[in-house]
């Protein structure tokens, strides 16, 4: 069973082709739209086990983009099927599922619907993700399409963990409430958690999806019971460019004192913030620590800030949850940094937590980073969300 | 020693005097003026062991309202000192010393200046109390006048705890950053339960502020290194009708869905959110636990929510404390809700803490709740930031 996943941005799209044959599934190219839209558009196309293709062509909308992503799949030279009716379904991820999806699904003139709803909570994804299913569905006519949406994981969240302290009308009208994102992530590793703790039924995992955008999830028995980020991104865990959380009186202080518009905070607060806005070094963590060590203090404090905050939602969690029986950490930072690792888990010892050096210098592989007296598992899960959606469509193509 | 301790909102004005010949102080006389600068303005004067009594005149502005106090306070009917000579020392609760007090201190010119370079972080309430000692200097010329302030106990708080992920200059230029409140009252229970865990030098201490303003701190060793609320009150834990921690978007996404002004948002999120927003019921504690016994669901809703949320920041602060021996309920809602004490205290059972049922439902005195084997002691200590200010005056005094 072949299945492309795709994951479109407002001006890019990423794609997978996979062989679901086997659950851990085989990539057979994959490659990224850049620039749609824009000067210099271009499609970077890799087949399992050869070079990069470069193509540099003109690409007006998403549907243009994909259209060339078909031809190319398809292509003698650098394609990897004969035909797309090859292509049993195909999975996008999309952003904002609001309050309408709790799971993955089969595309229905219903969901797009729904998927429009949700336009203003995601105005920069959700109508890029939905011109990526229309254009398949244009493309390739039969073959189903199915959504996978990084809000539903968190949808099994209790009233308590997802509600906000607002008159209660902006919830029933406006639909304001937290709803998580990074779902995709946070269910797949917790799912390689589960497996790794024995298969056991009964879990309490805390997933720390860290990287360029950050947030942590509280897992229980492999349902989302609360998490970090809130109707939008920006709560929570502060990231590459974004605040997270701060006093939101900040908000109409900075307006009054520097005379700015809110669309202008905003921007700060998207774009400007974070560890990039704290150290003014960069938003990326890797040039953070370079700098950090190299004795930049903005950067130090930067990391400084970031480390005891994850250590702070994770003490939340272990609440939320009554216990923990693993802590995970994924995505770019999680994955890779040795130092952030063990950073964030000595402010751990308190909760019994212990971590073994010469294990959590290892890189890229799966591993359970705790030493053997620890009271909670510490792992390092590399995250696929491509996997995990080309995993879910599977499911529904099988059912 | 005589100590008249003064606390200036925006139109009243709270005071007691106190004979502190005793470190734990004697109150003499205590009141409230009401509607300063309004219609309907009005002394309500107690003596110790004698009635109210209720005095209703004009009373344009702070200085005569506190002149009006003095008065009464040397009236032969319901006086208690025959001659303002006998003051020592008035000391005045200030809401924001921002980032220029880190402890109480005696007044003068510069320290007058300093107050009105926080007025734009709390307009409502530094200009009051600044008023409050200028009144005070010209009524009692050669009477030492001493500030206390709200944010002065948090002052010891690490960077990495009392900076926001913003653009540094802010930081530098604007003064945001975390400065916490209800320092007063975080530094008397702090200090009570140091003296209820015998004295020790090391300690790690959790003292959650519960009324219809919250918060919760962190204290080591007797200083405050982390706390809920922020630049203003409104971070943290919500309260009777603050909104408390909340995606900052949902400020943005409110002004566009609902067509409102800035303002209008502050005004929602200060006034209008918290319990009362989310039950519809009441700011009041005690209305909300009344109405969800009656079955109210979303008055349960809320009180679900903030023992959730108070449980979570405790999870938070033993993290940053690096374990605790002591968490301390305090204010009207600490003081006197058994159920909220054993609700929030039940989400703590994974940190080792077990409350005793009958220890737990007395009222009004300080009490250790902990049964034998909790890890943790807890405790219930009335608050009393009108000692703490007459002992921090008092201190200054006899320096």
């Amino acid at each position: 069973m072949k299945i492309l996943v795709i994951n479109c941005g407002s001006s890019s799209l990423k794609y997978q082709l996979y062989n679901m044959d086997e659950k851990t599934g085989v990539v057979l190219a994959k490659g990224l739209v850049e620039r749609i839209g824009m000067e210099g558009s271009n499609l970077q196309h890799t087949p399992e086990g050869k070079d990069k293709f470069v193509f540099e062509q003109p690409l007006a909308d998403h549907s243009e983009a994909i259209k060339l992503v078909m031809d190319k799949l398809i292509d003698p030279e650098c394609g990897v099927i004969s035909d797309l009716s090859q292509i049993n379904g195909v999975g996008h991820r999309i952003v904002h599922g609001g309050k309408y999806f709790s799971d993955s699904c089969i595309v229905t003139e219903e969901v797009k619907d729904a998927i429009k709803k949700c336009f203003d909570l995601a105005p920069l994804h959700n109508p890029a993700n939905l011109m990526g299913i229309e254009a398949c569905e244009k493309l390739m006519p039969g073959v189903p399409q199915i959504t996978v949406f990084d809000t539903a994981f968190h949808h099994s969240m209790p009233q308590k963990a997802f509600m906000y302290a607002l008159p209660y009308e902006y919830y029933e009208k406006d639909d304001i409430r937290k709803y998580g994102f990074h779902g995709t992530s946070h269910k797949y590793v917790s799912m390689r958690a589960i497996d790794m703790l024995g298969g056991k039924k009964e879990s309490k995992i805390i997933t720390c999806h860290l990287g360029n955008g950050s947030s942590v999830a509280a897992v229980k028995d492999g349902k989302g019971i609360d998490t970090s980020m809130g109707l939008t991104p920006l709560e929570g865990l502060f990231m590459g460019t974004r605040c997270g959380d701060i006093d939101l009186a900040v908000v109409f202080y900075l307006m009054k004192k520097e005379k700015l518009p809110a669309h202008a905070i905003d921007q700060i607060m998207n774009k400007e913030s974070g560890v990039y806005g704290i150290s003014g070094v960069s938003s990326d963590f890797r040039d953070i620590e370079t700098a950090a060590n190299e004795g930049n203090e903005r950067a130090k404090l930067a990391l400084d800030m970031f480390h005891y905050k994850v250590a702070k939602y994770i003490g939340e969690y272990f609440i939320a949850l009554g216990g923990a029986d693993a802590i995970v950490f994924t995505a770019g930072l999680g994955e890779n940094s040795k130092t952030s690792r063990a950073a964030i888990c000595e402010q751990l010892k308190c909760l019994g937590v212990e971590i073994d050096e010469e294990k959590n210098s290892k890189r890229g592989e799966e591993i359970d980073i705790s030493s053997p007296n620890s009271k909670i598992r510490v792992f390092v899960i590399p995250t696929n969300e491509e996997l995990m959606i080309a995993q879910d469509t599977k499911e529904l193509l099988d059912k």
